[in-house]
């Protein structure tokens, strides 16, 4: 692990993959394929490019049956605990419609309605993870979206994962296509002959999913797109250096492109954790990805103290963040950026990634110097009221006509003042 | 004007214009030239595409006091006094942080921080509203952002608008750059000498603006890509056509490309709202451009009831509604998609443009299936926060172990099991 100074964190800052002039053509052109062709072209890809021979695309009730079939009743008995958690974290963002009025009988508000239809990308392969299907979904369920539509990729048999099925029951998403990629994307964007379209499309993906996800927005809209996964630990000399150790681990192992990055006040303690890495990296499973991972993108960086240590977290702005630390509560308040905070020994960032209720969809790639945690926010949209009674009216219109004309905007003056000219009926 | 049945409504539907090829490739290079050259390109683009041959960029304390003596007083009150009821709307909307505890200890919530550092975009020449500075300044001011810049494209003279100037002052912005296009949005997103870079760009803009910040989205955070104006009227025999016509057309007078319809169930509404447009128009300072929005853009859809009328409302999505019928607020909750919504006789659609409080900055083009009017969320993110006691941990480590093993992911499993064999210090 590469060991720093606050100085040179440049070294750990992540930017978002554009992809490249090739991969952008790709989809441009599979997006103009499958808005001419629809089901064809997207049939017609899964066959290109995940292999799968397919006749439709809609999961039939059959194939879920057999996938809750295949999982033991005890991991079913857990998927089920941690939507409940999720569902019940996602149901405290609700917010409600409001409105003010005044005394002459103005009234303004702002009225929330939940997104008609949804569409949720679920990768495919080892990356087709029942979690990732909650907290996509469960958001917006929570948020009373009506039509919620899963679409992963398909093995070359045809199948999506039990683990996945079973979860998206669980949550109760009735539809899904067996569709991964751009083709996915643009079908949910645009619709086919079998997919009616949706007006948001969320979920992570690779980056043919990402450049989909990026060009097809503004026609529907779309999730933040999502880069390698990453943790930044602050911790002072009070931490357990087997504990972070043990949770860079559980990052790296993701990706090899995945960052983990120990901020401390504590020079032994980076000596403890580095040791540490090495020991326990020996005996996972995934050891190769999470190595790669270690040596090109984990790290430490030593501060002097523990307010420089939030000040380059900051800089970090990363997408988990623990703070372990003797009174982690009392650096609430200097943290600024990150898309989820651990606080304290017992919360291990896992906690958060499966179970806890909060999202474990997070900004990425510095982003959470802008962007937030998926929340039943995404899945709404509000609306402006207003109300102007006569009395307000007759109070205001002509500075408001006024201040029309001040923009050279004739026609809009002359709106507010008909309301004198044509009188009452 | 068009006169359609609700079966034809596709006729008055938009889409968000993705720009040309050549468009893309020249803000492209733009953006590049920016990111390497910093200030000397901004100039350069600055005096090849504005014509103006400036020194330095900011624009400085001496312009901001010409600009106030350029205003008339009572036009300097209107702009306070509006500005003063738009900062009054957004503040209701501002959320508090909040948290949610168990009985084991267990603390679940959601930290809000605003953003740090936003640019708001203000187009030049005729363009350049004093409603359109305080529209997207002051969420971001209400949110707490702390810098807010403004860049503007300047005269040949190399100078702003005396408006813009004394608005953005009423509204507390005192950092201003000269400079317009995708220059400036390059220099905002990545920064430059003079101009420090932003987390956030928003603003309207050309299609060369749209396209850029499309292309710098994911490095910084944008609003919505703004299309032209719309507004849909709906009606009943109630209305008064002279009073519908003049809202059209305040909407017409924007742009050429701005959509004007109204949706009513009466078809001698109909009638006379098309005689009062033509009358209307005649007068009109900038009759060619409304003529030609109502001509190319313009229309009724006669509908057999308000039942469908709504439905029609609710396919169009437009980014202005005005419910002119008997009871227009029993109408609301079956309008699923508007930006903003103008209830009643008196609330004609320009109080909402400049006055009542609400922001003028809404969903166009059919967005607002999924977007919402910019509000004082879109200067904030949010934050997770977890924190689990040893006993929360106790009571669930082995589900979240086994939730991980689940997923194929081991390191997960052994970071929430390590808390176990590490012990106590």
């Amino acid at each position: 692990m590469k060991i720093i100074t606050p100085k040179e964190i440049d070294a750990f800052k992540r930017t978002v993959d554009g992809g490249t002039e090739d991969q952008r053509s790709t989809v441009q052109t599979i997006i103009e394929d499958v808005k001419e062709k629809q089901d064809k072209a997207v049939l017609s890809y899964t066959k290109q490019l995940d292999g799968a021979d397919l006749e439709s695309l809609a999961v039939t009730k059959e194939e879920f049956a057999h996938a809750r079939s295949q999982l033991d009743p005890s991991d079913v008995a857990v998927l089920e605990e941690a939507c409940a958690n999720i569902r019940s974290f996602h149901q405290k963002q609700v917010r409600n419609s409001w409105f003010d009025t005044d005394q002459d009988g103005t009234m303004l508000g702002q009225k929330i309605t939940p997104l008609d239809a949804v569409g949720v990308y679920v990768p495919g392969g080892t990356a087709a993870y029942p979690s990732s299907v909650f907290m996509n979904v469960m958001p917006a369920i929570v948020a009373g979206v009506e039509r919620i539509v899963m679409v992963s990729p398909p093995s070359e048999e045809g199948t999506l994962p039990a683990g996945v099925l079973v979860a998206a029951e669980i949550a109760g998403v009735k539809e899904i296509y067996k569709a991964g990629g751009a083709q996915a994307v643009a079908a949910l964007a645009y619709g086919t002959e079998s997919i009616q379209p949706v007006d948001k499309i969320v979920g992570p993906g690779n980056v043919y999913v990402a450049l989909a996800k990026r060009e097809v927005f503004g026609d529907v809209d779309i999730d933040m797109i999502a880069g390698p996964s990453e943790i930044v630990v602050l911790a002072d000399e009070t931490a357990f250096a087997s504990d972070i150790a043990a949770d860079l681990l559980s990052q790296a192992e993701h990706d090899a492109r995945s960052s983990s990055v120990l901020v401390t006040s504590s020079q032994e303690l980076a000596e403890e954790v580095t040791r540490e890495v090495h020991q326990q990296l020996e005996h996972l499973p995934r050891k190769q990805i999470a190595q790669a991972s270690v040596n090109d993108y984990g790290g430490i960086v030593i501060c002097d103290n523990l307010s420089q240590a939030v000040d380059v977290v900051n800089e970090l702005a990363p997408e988990h963040l623990e703070v372990q630390t003797k009174e982690p509560f009392m650096l609430l308040g200097k943290i600024k950026h990150a898309g989820a905070i651990f606080l304290g020994r017992y919360s291990s960032e896992p906690i958060g990634d499966y179970f806890a209720g909060p999202n474990h969809v997070l900004p990425t790639s510095g982003t959470a110097r802008f962007s937030s945690p998926l929340n039943v926010d995404d899945f709404v949209k509000k609306s402006s009221v207003i109300y102007y009674s006569k009395a307000s009216y007759d109070k205001h219109a002509d500075k408001i006509a006024r201040f029309a004309r001040l923009e050279g905007l004739e026609a809009h003056a002359r709106a507010v003042e008909m309301r004198k000219e044509s009188g009452e009926k």
